[in-house]
């Protein structure tokens, strides 16, 4: 046996390691136990020491004896990620691919289910409607359960509708209009109550930031989700910080949650550590709670068995799986989902957009100028190097962030796949994509601000007011 | 160096092995570090995985370098206090000292005040009352900022009055009233608003009980505490399960709470473990945040400055140490402690009361019969094995449980004196001691028990409701 054995332990997850660690040690005690020569030990001794120092230089924690690593897939600390591996948690998206997440990965990784044409016909036969492009164009594209809730639903047993936002500056992009667009596409053609949870109280928990601001920034973004155009009489929106001090059955369910979680599950799931506030450990419960009716006595007349559909981009899917673990162990039944693929930056499909870096995304209070001057100077192109080789080989529609932007927001499938073709095929030059992308943003971003403007401090009071919703339960 | 170290290991306390591992760690290293011979380190290491393995024995945890052993003093595992030291937390009372518990030395491990007499003479003077028998003879021991208080009150600025209880059952024992009837005579003299929460979230989370069960146990525990003659007008009763989804202030304050600890603290505090639910390891900023007047806004009209003053078992006191840390980082006044002795069990003072066994106390329900029979029977006597011995050495007043008990409930000091005299000249007998106990306790619950019954839905409803009390702000 080597003694420096370090060299070759480069290449082992930390899994790996883990059980490397675990296998020296049960062969020290066997050599000792076994009365074995003592330069023998010695040697094993060494060896097991060394074990633990490349297991505390690859996790960043000492071994513990009987604690495996925590799930790698969603610790959010980048760097103890698997090589080669995409790092989604609800803090952080990264990946080496300019394409973006490897998605069929994922799906395979979280346990989801993909959404096939199958379940986009089925979607198509329960409401009469056409699919959304978003399901069509597989933005939309895992799920958990849904063909559960379209059994009932064609059995005449209702759902409603759960998504949320936190709230952490004034301005939205784009980007986080994908689920309320989503939402607001499913509630029409499902005729169901929605729940919209501004989680004021993660960012205050999360930021450097006061209770009132956090709470003043979730009415602000409140206006731009109303401004979606959610119809006022089937969709409640609920500060954390108002509505837990307002509802009898929000913190029962919260306090139900927590009793069922323990500090070293959320620990594996979400990656926090010791050194966390206690806020943070118990958020995630919070996000479970409106998962189930009862945390909604007065839309849902005390029902705590109406099922629930959460539409949610991928990253949120750790706190649903937590609450779909918890769910049974309380009684109550789990929320099926709809996950989405994340929205790229301007810069390209390695990160998701922040609304911290004002470069990285058209955000909902872009002038048409400022519109034009960041997708002509950021969104990442691509096309090729000069026009003579453009148009001979052709540019890449793949990693071309301009033409990602166009299938979430053309809805015209014809025109859609014709600017592909001619783009791919070199016809069309990137500054020619860019001016179809800025002539469809343009328009889109200055009828939200227009419907905006309309969405008084009146009307959100009104949203945000714990009442009964046009539906009887 | 012997190779073998835990011989000698054994008499070390947690702390000093914690040192001894990092010691002889910064020894291996320096060995190393020096190219030092061989058989040098190899027997440097031996020694360092010995001491590791002690270190795990006696604290029950791996050791991790720069991670010392949490404050024995709280640890809720009785294994792990220090010899010779009293284990005093939130969930246990250990001493094995017949007398109870050292309080001068909690004062001093706790670093709260003794109550003095000129601390005495000064409430007198405040208020123009004789201080209550409680003060005087010392059950009301320790406090923390109680001259602020004083301070204060003097120049007529006021204060607001917070204790509590877990409702663990529907049965109450007398022990249970001792800060109930202290609280009732602080708010009597000073004329100062009143809250009382009712932990029956707590409850749910550390017992086999449901929702439901806890919350019921909140209202039926309500009922004795108002029992004890609280003013209607002046007091506020609360469950969490209830006032936590009916106020704007209370979650607030518990998030801001929540943000200013965190999970290594309250494991340092509470001997929280990794496999404690998030519940737990959140609840104490539950427990902390109406030490905040702004968790009260329909009392305190939304001001967040009022000072509180806390009567409480000293058990509690570690929940408030991490309030008054908290406080001024998020800005509000430190809440005032004023700490009780521990309510000794009818076996022994060596344990405060538990609720769960029935021999260990004298319940509210307790009819005269069992009262007189409990006493006979199992309070433990400081009396000598034989009447003649008794007669010539006397009893000893400082274990004999009957006493102790007269010391809280007879309120007459003459007659205190003189029974203690009596027993400790041999004067007095065992069973006559317990006969003035006997003789004490069944009027007292009787009478209690028909303040009870008056006790109707209706009233406990009233207490309960958040509402303005007698009291301008």
């Amino acid at each position: 046996m080597a003694d420096s054995p370090n060299c070759d332990l480069k290449s082992l997850t930390p899994l790996q390691l883990f059980e490397r660690v675990t296998e020296q040690g049960e062969k020290v005690r066997a050599l000792k136990a076994g009365k074995a020569p003592k330069d023998e030990i010695d040697a094993a001794v060494r060896m097991l020491l060394s074990l633990k120092l490349s297991y505390k230089t690859t996790t960043g924690q000492d071994y513990q004896a009987g604690l495996p690593p925590k799930d790698l897939v969603l610790i959010n600390n980048g760097t103890t990620k698997e090589e080669d591996e995409d790092l989604v948690d609800p803090w952080n998206v990264q990946t080496s691919n300019a394409k973006g997440v490897d998605y069929d990965k994922l799906i395979v990784r979280f346990g989801s289910s993909k959404i096939d044409t199958d379940l986009i016909n089925r979607i198509e036969r329960a409401t009469g409607q056409k699919p959304h492009h978003f399901l069509r164009r597989g933005i939309f594209f895992s799920h958990r359960d849904m063909d559960q809730v379209l059994d009932a639903y064609e059995n005449k047993k209702s759902f409603y509708l759960y998504t949320g936002r936190g709230p952490s500056s004034q301005a939205m992009h784009v980007g986080h209009l994908i689920p309320f667009m989503f939402t607001k596409w499913l509630q029409e053609v499902f005729d169901v109550p929605l729940v919209i949870q501004l989680t004021d109280d993660e960012k205050y928990l999360w930021k450097d930031m006061t209770v009132e601001k956090a709470y003043e920034y979730a009415k602000e973004n409140a206006k731009d989700i109303i401004a979606c155009g959610f119809d006022i009489n089937k969709t409640f929106i609920f500060s954390d910080l108002d509505y837990l001090g307002a509802s009898p059955g929000f913190y029962k369910n919260i306090v139900k949650v927590q009793k069922h979680v323990t500090f070293n599950q959320v620990k594996g799931i979400f990656g926090f550590t010791d050194s966390d506030c206690i806020g943070k450990i118990s958020f995630p419960a919070i996000q479970a709670a409106p998962s189930f009716s009862s945390s909604f006595p007065q839309i849902f007349n005390g029902k705590e068995n109406i099922q629930c559909l959460i539409p949610c981009a991928i990253d949120q899917d750790p706190y649903f799986r937590m609450t779909r673990d918890v769910a049974p162990r309380i009684g109550l039944p789990k929320p099926a989902l709809l996950h989405s693929v994340f929205f790229p930056a301007l810069q390209g499909a390695q990160t998701k957009m922040s609304a911290s870096d004002p470069n990285s995304s058209i955000f909902l209070t872009d002038t048409p100028k400022q519109i034009k001057t960041k997708i002509n100077k950021h969104a990442f192109s691509g096309g090729r190097d000069t026009i003579e080789e453009h148009r001979k080989y052709g540019g890449n529609c793949d990693v071309d962030v301009s033409f990602m932007y166009l299938t979430f927001f053309l809805e015209d499938d014809d025109r859609l796949e014709q600017l592909k073709q001619a783009y791919t095929s070199g016809e069309l030059l990137t500054g020619e994509l860019k001016k179809v992308l800025i002539e469809t943003m343009q328009p889109l971003v200055a009828a939200h601000q227009e419907r905006r403007k309309q969405v008084t401090d009146e009307i959100v009071k009104e949203f945000m007011t714990p009442r009964k919703l046009a539906f009887e339960f």
